[in-house]
């Protein structure tokens, strides 16, 4: 499967590098601060460089570069990438081999071979420096190759044993799994959820190491088995565009959208907030006046609103502060789910961010197999640049523009995520409402689902 | 607007008696252990005796009888119902009254008079007795016109204001609420959360001091300015029928439907297990022969599935066992929200069940002026016994299939209310599958939204 992927900063014609070891230790980046910072005291300036359109990134991007992935097994397809910006990507080929429980109860490779193909695609946006993100494009796959590994045997049966090894201790299982109603594409999800744990830690690891901070977002897609697999942690997004429909593959997972289960871990826990943060969430930060008053709030049992009597600790700064995408956790972070963040702390103080975020991915699955697929039908990807400025609506507007009078560019998937990028710098004709601009980073991965064995890989 | 309500064990003729002091002091009820019994040492004869076929409700049903609403703002209207029976349902007028901050910073009742008016369906599905499912319907109505009182002034304005007295402290204050999107509907959805949680405080209160037990599901219907919202704690179900559309109004919160919440809870305190059960999922009880193998699991934070090495700790009863109807936590409870159990505990153990409860309920909303109305648009309430035998469709059909010709019948809704119920008990054609018969108790309220002041209350 062939799959066009851009982003923004494009630089045409730079040479091949040689192939770099991953990990931030290959490509120190001194740590900045998180890009949102609290109060008015922040600076930035410095947080926001990588952000700002008159920031420039770090001349030395790859091109196809080809990445041995863990023994040659894959490749990513890393194009027209800066190595030290904060949005990074990878996409490749996912071969699973096969293995066997051995004599002595451990897992034995028995053919090296492919057993399993699938395809990757990730994209990752990143915070406080790329140290995180480049680290999970390095990373990733790996794990995830190493979860489906270890529950291969599950995939490829009818249903997926109660006993990996297949030795059935009780006559009922078969019967129990089926009540259960768990299937193969269950124990895929399983896979991506713990392999965005496992990469987590592993990025903590390294990080500490190598002395280095940062997180990123996450979105992944892999494809395996006649069906599409949308993993998200973070504020990245992916919609499918059909000719008659929209539909999204993902949720955005930021302090807003998770509130609840924030304010819950709060006040289950409030010595995490250290007598400096509210819990409760009110329409806009407390004053002095306020005391006494009947205010709006809500706390963390409450999908509606309700009035209290505002106290003394309701002046403090909330746990979550700002609407949209301007809502912030702790005064610091714009998303609450991705990989990273192991050290980071709200300014100035030892409060810590990382047990209010979640590295497990929500995943949607799309049955590819079962949808009567038109040539035009397409997955996009991105990061949520692109979503800022462009509606789902609009995205799908430019896909069914673009592609039908490009059917013969091989390729024209890789041209339509240029022209996305494109539309959210106003390079396009005003399809952005008053002209917006984005001037975050953004990645595209656009994806078509149709068979498609005569098209070459995008960028 | 009228409403059709009806209950499945129908004595017809009997006189209408007295009314009675709420409360289950009146109406002292011998506790019963909770109809879910852990493992096969239970007694379900007594468990589960209000539940079987052969059991006869207590011969003392209430008859359209009129209950005092508190200084007689309204009236339930409770026909049909066997006082001690575990199902109990309540409706009637909610009459608002409007508040004013006074001169010293207290609420004086300005106005007597009903200022708004809305209408309240509720029905309470009791379990371990029907003493908590009583309060509830005698209760839970005055809890809310408390909080909906409370907020009234909210309710009327164009949008809640920041301070419940008006006085705006901050010029930009209106702008945050606006930002923020805080409706007055936010206003009614907190009201209705916080009167389940009040109800559950003093159906605590009363059953202590009455040294009495039990719990009930809860699932309330209220309409007010123009739309419809339905309050959910529990596994009763209410849906929308129309003559093209079958719309949930409401998601059942079972041990099933809640497992990562409640595994989540067990996660972070583990001591409410008292280490006597797992807090992981398996497709079926672990035995000792499984011991050392790899088997499916999951997790508080995996959708998926995954194999896990058994180890001993496993073989303990799960935190959740068994699948669908079956499903029950700590072996003990069906449902995972509702109103009381505050003193359940786990068969022959101290662990108690409360924890994992939440009495907070999930609120939709309908916005019914906005819907082109037909004459026979109805929204269907049930407890889980009409639904363990009929499906959403089955339930839109017999609505289909009786309305239209029965539009002169001033009662029809009352008669569907009624059909629906002889459904379940095989007495219509047969309709569900192979015959299927709920041996549960089942309540129904059938309410229709058209407009139509010349129909009589149903019964």
């Amino acid at each position: 499967m062939s799959a066009g992927w851009f982003r923004r900063r494009f630089l045409p014609g730079e040479p091949l590098p040689a192939p770099r070891p991953p990990g931030p230790r290959a490509s120190p980046v001194p740590y900045r601060r998180p890009r949102f910072l609290r109060g008015s005291s922040s600076s930035p300036g410095a947080a926001d460089a990588s952000r700002r359109p008159d920031s420039r990134p770090v001349r030395s991007p790859a091109r196809g570069r080809t990445l041995p992935w863990n023994a040659g097994y894959a490749e990513i397809i890393n194009a027209e990438k800066s190595e030290f910006n904060e949005d990074q990507a990878a996409c490749g080929k996912l071969c699973i081999r096969r293995c066997e429980f051995g004599a002595e109860e451990e897992w034995l490779t028995l053919c090296p071979e492919e057993f399993l193909t699938g395809h990757y695609w990730a994209l990752f946006d990143g915070h406080g420096g790329p140290a995180a993100a480049i680290l999970a494009a390095n990373t990733l796959h790996s794990c995830l190759r190493r979860q489906l590994e270890a529950v291969v045997e599950g995939l490829v049966a009818t249903q997926p044993p109660m006993h990996l090894n297949g030795r059935c201790i009780c006559p009922s299982d078969p019967q129990f799994v089926e009540e259960k109603g768990i299937r193969a594409e269950d124990l895929v999800i399983g896979a991506l959820e713990s392999a965005f744990q496992e990469c987590d830690e592993v990025i903590g690891r390294e990080l500490e190491a190598s002395g280095q901070m940062g997180g990123c977002t996450a979105l992944v897609a892999v494809s395996l088995q006649g069906k599409l697999y949308m993993a998200n942690a973070g504020d990245s997004r992916a919609i499918l565009v059909r000719r008659d429909e929209i539909r999204p593959l993902s949720f955005e997972f930021t302090p807003e959208t998770e509130r609840q289960r924030i304010q819950q871990l709060a006040f289950v826990y409030p010595e995490l907030l250290a007598g400096e943060f509210t819990r409760l969430e009110f329409p806009r930060r407390l004053k002095g006046d306020d005391l006494g008053q009947k205010v709006l709030f809500r706390d963390h049992h409450m999908s509606g609103w309700s009035y209290k009597r505002v106290e003394k600790s309701d002046l403090k700064y909330p746990l979550i502060h700002g609407q949209g995408r301007q809502a912030r956790l702790l005064g610091t972070l714009a998303v609450s789910r991705g990989l990273g963040d192991h050290q980071l702390r709200v300014l100035d103080t030892n409060i810590q961010l990382k047990p209010f975020l979640l590295s497990v991915p929500q995943v949607t699955v799309l049955d590819v197999d079962q949808l009567e697929l038109q040539e035009d039908d397409v997955v996009v990807m991105a990061t949520d640049g692109l979503w800022d400025v462009l509606s789902n609506e609009q995205v799908a507007w430019l896909v069914r523009s673009f592609l039908p009078g490009n059917q013969e560019d091989p390729h024209r998937f890789s041209k339509l995520a240029q022209m996305l990028i494109h539309s959210t710098q106003g390079k396009e004709d005003s399809l952005t409402e008053e002209g917006q601009v984005s001037y975050d980073d953004v990645s595209v991965f656009v994806i078509p689902l149709h068979s498609q064995g005569q098209e070459s890989s995008g960028h």
